[in-house]
């Protein structure tokens, strides 16, 4: 027998009323049962993506919006700029490429945030058609600032859509699309939606829709406007992935219950309880603006980043995340977003504690998880 | 208090032990334990798609599928040749244009079975990179001779990659793509596979896949290339839907205990019986070649088919399908694959003969029920 506890940036812990709901035996798409619950859902992913327009629900990971945000906005003789600063900016570029869109890198060190006025500056100079960011770069922690970049950007370059990657920030913390000006915002279900993946979310401003219709480059699964058409009558052009929006309505619902700033706040109160346990077990944190989903943590010089997530994850039934691409084996990533609460979060550190100490690392024993129970106490 | 039944074709019955898989806590999709299930999984579909080479599972609906069937294996100056005898014949048109492939058009009337000798005619005189057709027309429960179409294509060009929907056809009927000599395979997961939608298959040859490396159509989500190495790892390029993996492992085990030879017997049985109701009941079938999965009647005259669906769903709680497009209000579809047995098929053909009573048809009670009992006990 053993007990498994999911504390990776995806996917997370599916709570037992969503399990329950998505086990009902399915539903026809096409009754009017159905369309109650789409329209439930729909109406509770407009309110934790902050926006007053429709949010798109697809039948795919997180990649798939990605596309569809490329593949129903642009031209192909655009320009675009991207910021990559973890492997899913450079996902960004990859996209780009793949639909033969020119795509400008703005390179950030993995681990750093993206500058403001850098970012600005390329803006300016190249006027892209699209800018291309992660408002939380999963890979490396980092929380980049959406707000700030989208200003700047709006005031050098009007015509430029931002294109953010929410995937580990919608519900995570607070990002307002309307208010700051995004143009195409995405997310996924096996983040802060408290699902198993197979959703994607994807909403687009006034702007974006118009661009849409002038748009060349191929796509029919993620057609987007046929979507939008269909979606507004609570149907989707293809079949839906039922069960994952049975489980939606409800996870939307939840997140509401608690109240979206009650979440953001409970997300903040973990990370911060979890940086002060690494810095308490004197580890070094990778991000140099730690976003709110996960804690990524430079693995102890000598102890390889993949034996700390195995271990913990054989050894003490707890699943954290290692690094991706050139960080393999350098980080080790802890996610404490969506159906995580104090007492997951610090069994998890106790794991970690263990685990460290197992592979050789000097640890006094309740020293992090004490430093991260005192910054809970502390609010 | 209602009991609903699922009769429509797609979604389908979803059975206990499929919907208890599902609601397991979810697993993390990089870990080992993952990887068992993926590749339990990936040998069941194998032997379902009775074939020798993987078959790959994707993140989306089966229409997904279909685009990476277009966009993966051809080119964008192909001229391509399609089956449109049907909806979904149909669509294979409209994604090949999405993509800019000259799409030529062989018509075929709603309800009819697709001439071989005309398809063999125009592909000679055309020599296509692919012609595209369904092994069974969901929109019209036709099954097309994919068989002798695929013998006869073969002959005249050789080099035509011949790509199938069978979507309502793997795992219901007996198709095989290698002895056969088929190119791209395709299916869903919420029709014989007895799955909630959001999965998707594809198999391709080996044809298929050396004229992957010359496609110059834009692809990301769907790069098979990118997925088939993953998938040779149990891993997915990009992140899987993990419950309905969980589920499809053991919903393909389901299928081999049974046998597939026993499941094809065990759908062409209900189907023979549905069409001995229909007839008993004096209702004309609409499909010139009934396909196994489903039985596609044309509505008696002055009743209109949309209401003889929903009169059964809200009066009987028995869920069947309407026309589709031009045939919406024209005829009705029973669907009869995946988890369904002679108890179910009877109670809902009770239900048809309630309901085209209420709605004015004449019927004597029992006399369509009788004639499917009948055909089912001469087996």
């Amino acid at each position: 027998m053993k007990k498994m506890m999911l504390l990776s940036p995806g996917p997370t812990a599916v709570p037992d009323r969503v399990l329950k709901a998505m086990s009902e035996a399915t539903i026809h798409h096409r009754t009017s049962v159905f369309e109650e619950v789409f329209a439930q859902a729909r109406e509770g992913l407009k309110k934790v993506f902050q926006v007053s327009s429709d949010v798109l629900i697809l039948a795919s990971s997180g990649t798939g919006a990605m596309e569809a945000s490329v593949s129903n906005f642009f031209r192909k003789t655009d320009t675009c700029v991207y910021i990559n600063g973890g492997k899913f900016g450079e996902r960004w570029g990859e996209i780009l490429r793949a639909y033969g869109v020119n795509a400008i890198e703005i390179s950030v060190e993995w681990g750093r945030a993206a500058v403001v006025e850098e970012v600005a500056s390329i803006v300016e100079k190249e006027k892209p058609a699209g800018l291309f960011f992660q408002a939380s770069e999963t890979s490396t922690g980092v929380r980049h600032p959406t707000q700030e970049i989208t200003k700047a950007v709006k005031e050098v370059s009007p015509d430029t859509l931002i294109v953010v990657d929410g995937i580990t920030g919608v519900g995570v913390f607070d990002i307002r699309p309307e208010e700051w000006g995004l143009d195409v915002l995405v997310s996924g279900s096996q983040k802060a939606f408290m699902l198993p993946p197979g959703l994607s979310f994807l909403w687009a401003s006034e702007k974006a829709w118009e661009r849409a219709n002038d748009s060349d480059l191929p796509c029919y699964y993620f057609d987007l406007k046929k979507e939008k058409k269909q979606q507004a009558k609570n149907q989707t052009a293809y079949t839906p992935a039922i069960g994952l929006v049975l489980g939606l309505k409800e996870s939307v619902s939840m997140i509401l219950e608690e109240g979206l700033e009650n979440v953001f706040n409970r997300h903040a109160k973990l990370a911060r309880a979890a940086r002060e346990c690494m810095k308490a077990l004197s580890l070094e944190l990778f991000s140099e603006v730690p976003a709110e989903g996960l804690t990524a943590v430079k693995s102890p010089a000598d102890i390889d980043g993949q034996k700390v997530v195995k271990h913990m994850r054989e050894t003490y039934g707890v699943v954290i995340a290692g690094g991706q691409s050139h960080l393999k084996g350098k980080i080790f990533r802890v996610a404490h977003m969506g159906y995580v609460f104090e007492s997951d979060l610090l069994a998890g550190l106790a794991a970690l504690e263990h685990t460290l100490h197992d592979l050789g690392y000097p640890v006094e024993f309740g020293k992090g998880v004490g430093a991260a129970e005192k910054s809970l106490a502390e609010g």
